[in-house]
């Protein structure tokens, strides 16, 4: 895929993880403090603009806990010691999902943990989704991030204090040291996490029911970067590059997309409408970040280099002013756990810079596995994010409905006035156009877009369609 | 029952509902700062004593949210233009857990809790078990405090938004305002209070399996006391009269103690040495609140009555000093849920005045209910309050295990150097004694208790033995 001015590569000379805390800050004094008319309003939660966004970029949202966790080596003796060390350690072998948490952790998306969650982390995750540091202070964390291990890994371990972490193939990939196991009640974590216990949920079955009765949490180095070799690895920016990025473009607002799916016109109407929004309040230069999520996704969603390359189209089309946007991977796999994910699509985006979250319908929802309805309240993802803990410097704002309008021919909001005008595409309904290769209305998608996903339907014979995976990386 | 010295009985001149912040304060700079050494430890926090607690009696740990709510309308004009107002209102039927929850309400035990629960209010119970204040400071709220209406009650509202709750005999208890109705998803709210979605569970059967599909929040405003006269309204003292009562004994400490089961010397034993730690650290008088919990419970736990005229007995023969103890009935109804009901449990007793809460172990705990495990960890429920946001206030003291010392011949703590000394004394194992009239060991608990024990279980029939339930009130 040929890198468009939009999708930022990682430069060679890219400096790695960079705590924010290093970063020239302006003084208080200076700081730009928005008219207190400009706040904006929030189911449940008064959320006014805090005047550190609307500061100079160098001084973009705080990573939470203060300081932005990097867990990879530095090239040289220190790598090389951890990898001697590495070889002497009881391993323990990932799964492609245990490395996405790996990666995920390893640059601070997860900020402030510096490893898999030990039991106190974990009980507050699925307890009050949030963590207590230190000095009192509370930050986000809605999703377990932890590792399973069956009995004979256990006993393996024995009373050892560290272990390696290896991949498929047995090459050591990081160290957990100083660690802890304690029990990996499933029925418990999957009742807290997804508010069900039904049998179906995809990242239940992928990743948990199988898996070991205990959990193993402690610190971890990883000893290089997590690369995945298919092709997209230079769209991996860690939350250290994009602020970077961030910064060298100027912005004073970032505000995040977190996605999915295919774009479609609808959602390049509420990205622009929302800089224009955000320009309005008095911003200089709103970047907005388009983060397609690139970890494990259910078999029936479209795979992640086919959604790379229908964004790339859309970019190349002009939809969106490639000068204010930043197209990324977020490396995160997908739970599907509704109220409970989106806090950590939000979370997670506040240590990449983001001070702006943009919370669709039903964010992170599916339907219910066994019953013929949605597994979540659409507006319970709005609304619990409004109120969560740890999230209060974060910006909500709610995605507004497009739909076709028919006397337009384009995407536009819906107007409840006239319903009649305007055509609901639902992704079902995309899909069931792309498999036919039938075309959908004018200005619903652009060309090149909508022919990626024609692409990728006839790339799939129709039995393979609804489990359609991605390729595991060497 | 006779009224003991210990049993605080009510006054008829017993000022109702009376806000902590009208009582006399010191001024923080004349609170006694206890030394840091006094500190106690507390898993997964670091728990200083507040210098507040070691202030004189006048200044009892503060409601939370800061004044203690309190929603029965002062007898006089204002009940009786509530009475009227109720009888035009439509009307919902309360079960006797909802007059349990309306009662809990109308006292405080939930402030800053005003009533039932909104779906604000709901879903941060569910997702964080805490609600935040307008101010921004958080209170603890774990368990759903709410009321389910079904489909036809629903439209019977209609767009009125007042209803009136009445009793089974269709009596005006209280009124509820400035409504919302908004969905009961049953399973969520199970998944996330229980963490299992298992059949069984007792509560889950009793008032929600069957309650309707709808939740109906607002602001309550309760036309009289609420009483069962059942013989025991007289020990069900409400937060405001326990502060009182504190008050009056210049206490200095308050430490909590929930129990829904017969008291046993191991439970003695833990008061009275409770009583000497806080002593040794500097107290000058701290007072216990025994506060056997007096709302539904599952079918084979012992009746309320029954238990407490076994807690009287205990008292009679001196097990506990009744200068120092305070028995009264907490008028909750029990969740069996573990960590998170534990939760409910500590911080309804701040409200009450205590500043020091015992925690068990597998608190709230049960068997799973089709599982041959317990339902909870042992420890988690320790764990989780420790941890627990709004919670910060409260000294938690964990129970120290008693067993039955062979050797001595009493209960004494848990000596692990010599576990063949100590014999364990399961609840199951002392129901087994006390249904086939066999004594327990001399000393594991006072004749006069053990006998009220015997005579319940000669009371019900062997079928009633795991059914036998509280008498619903008139």
């Amino acid at each position: 895929m040929a890198s468009t001015a939009t999708f930022v590569a990682k430069s060679p000379n890219f400096p790695h993880p960079i705590p924010n805390a290093s970063r020239p800050q302006l003084p208080a004094s200076l700081r730009l403090a928005l008219p207190r008319h400009l706040s904006i309003a929030v189911a449940g939660r008064r959320s006014s603009v805090a005047p550190r966004a609307a500061a100079a970029s160098c001084s973009l949202i705080e990573p939470d806990g203060g300081r932005l966790v990097g867990l990879v080596a530095p090239e040289g003796p220190a790598r090389e010691a951890l990898r001697r060390e590495a070889a002497g350690c009881p391993q323990i072998r990932l799964s492609r999902i245990d490395l996405e948490w790996v990666h995920v952790l390893s640059e601070g998306w997860a900020s402030p943990l510096g490893g898999f969650m030990r039991e106190a982390e974990f009980l507050q995750t699925l307890h009050f989704n949030c963590l207590r540091l230190g000095d009192g202070s509370v930050v986000n964390m809605s999703l377990p991030i932890v590792l399973a291990i069956d009995d004979a890994q256990k006993r393996a371990i024995g009373d050892r204090r560290k272990v390696a972490l290896v991949d498929t193939r047995h090459k050591p990939v990081a160290i957990l040291s100083d660690i802890e196991i304690y029990k990996h009640n499933k029925e418990e974590r999957i009742a807290r996490t997804w508010g069900t216990t039904a049998p179906g949920l995809p990242y239940v079955e992928e990743a948990i029911t199988k898996a070991g009765n205990w959990l193993i949490g402690g610190d971890l180095e990883v000893i290089e970067r997590i690369k995945y070799n298919d092709g997209l690895d230079q769209y991996r920016l860690s939350p250290a590059e994009l602020r970077e990025e961030f910064s060298r473009r100027d912005a004073d607002a970032v505000f995040a997309f977190q996605l999915r799916n295919p774009v479609h016109n609808g959602h390049a109407l509420l990205m622009t409408d929302t800089r224009r929004h955000l320009l309005e309040m008095g911003y200089r230069n709103p970047v907005l970040l388009l983060h397609p999520l690139g970890g494990y996704t259910k078999a029936d969603d479209v795979p992640l280099h086919w959604r790379m390359k229908q964004h790339e189209k859309v970019l190349e089309d002009g939809v969106l002013n490639p000068e204010t946007t930043v197209v990324a991977i977020f490396p995160s796999p997908m739970h599907y756990a509704g109220p409970t994910e989106v806090q950590w699509h939000a979370k997670s985006r506040i240590n990449a810079g983001a001070n702006f979250y943009i919370v669709g319908r039903d964010p992170a929802g599916m339907s219910h596995p066994i019953e013929k309805r949605d597994l979540y309240d659409a507006d319970h993802g709005k609304k619990v994010l409004g109120m969560a803990p740890g999230l209060e410097r974060l910006n909500i704002l709610p995605f507004k409905v497009a739909a076709y309008d028919k006397k337009q021919q384009k995407m536009a909001f819906f107007d409840p006035s006239k319903p009649q005008d305007f055509l609901f595409i639902s992704g079902t309904k995309m899909r069931t156009l792309a498999k036919n290769r039938e075309d959908p209305p004018d200005g619903f998608m652009c060309p090149g877009g909508w022919k990626v996903l024609v692409d990728y339907y006839d790339s799939v014979t129709p039995q393979e369609t609804n489990r359609s995976r991605e390729a595991v990386p060497a």
